[in-house]
């Protein structure tokens, strides 16, 4: 098992590329739209892991809303698993609830699929699928 | 630059590990207490990284407070860095803010120290002093 990164709700990204700059560095590859989600995240590099910024397209968005609830912070955790699916559906068996029933396409064209975070003691984890 | 561990704050250390060890595993090493923090914790590792759960020993601890007011879910990122001391007088040096004007003993008998909330962005940074 890896984590494949620590996902930070922000609202505005270059703002907070500014900010982590002096720490992480910058983002390897320009930011990205994600449009299933209505954001736009860039990707930190740390070590063998990345810190994904994420920023609201709409405050609609379910990050516009954690962010009008929470204010910035850290917003979830993503973990590497060998197939999302079973990810999912082993949570499913163990009475768990998960946002997304089944896989689909996140940030960088992988596939992810989040849980709820009632499923993790209140923290929103998501799988991406990957070696 | 490495993250050294993700720090989730929990109620309930053991309802917490049984929470997370389908996903997880158990810890490699027995919970331990942080008597400076008033927090008892334990480690999970996840590829290079750890996930740390964090109970507080007293709702007056800052872990315990964060509980009363934001329930339990991620609480602080911590990165590996050569010198704490460093790490926290170049924050100064930007004028930002933190929480540890200089660096004490954290758990695992590491040399740590917090930056405030403010300095990225609401998200609570801890260094861990580390090769």
């Amino acid at each position: 098992m890896e984590l494949d990164h620590v996902g930070v709700a922000v609202a505005d990204l270059e703002v907070s590329l500014a900010r982590w700059a002096p720490l992480l560095g910058r983002p390897e590859t320009v930011p990205e739209e994600v449009p299933s989600q209505r954001v736009r995240v860039a990707f930190l590099r740390v070590g063998d892991t990345h810190v994904e910024l994420v920023a609201p397209l709409s405050p609609e968005s379910a990050v516009g809303k954690f962010l009008a609830s929470r204010g910035e912070g850290v917003h979830h955790l993503a973990f590497r698993v060998p197939s999302v699916a079973r990810a999912l559906d082993d949570l499913v068996q163990r009475n768990e609830r998960v946002v997304d029933r089944a896989p689909r396409t996140g940030a960088r064209g992988r596939t992810v699929g989040f849980a709820h975070p009632s499923a993790f003691g209140g923290v929103l984890v998501e799988f991406v699928e990957g070696p």
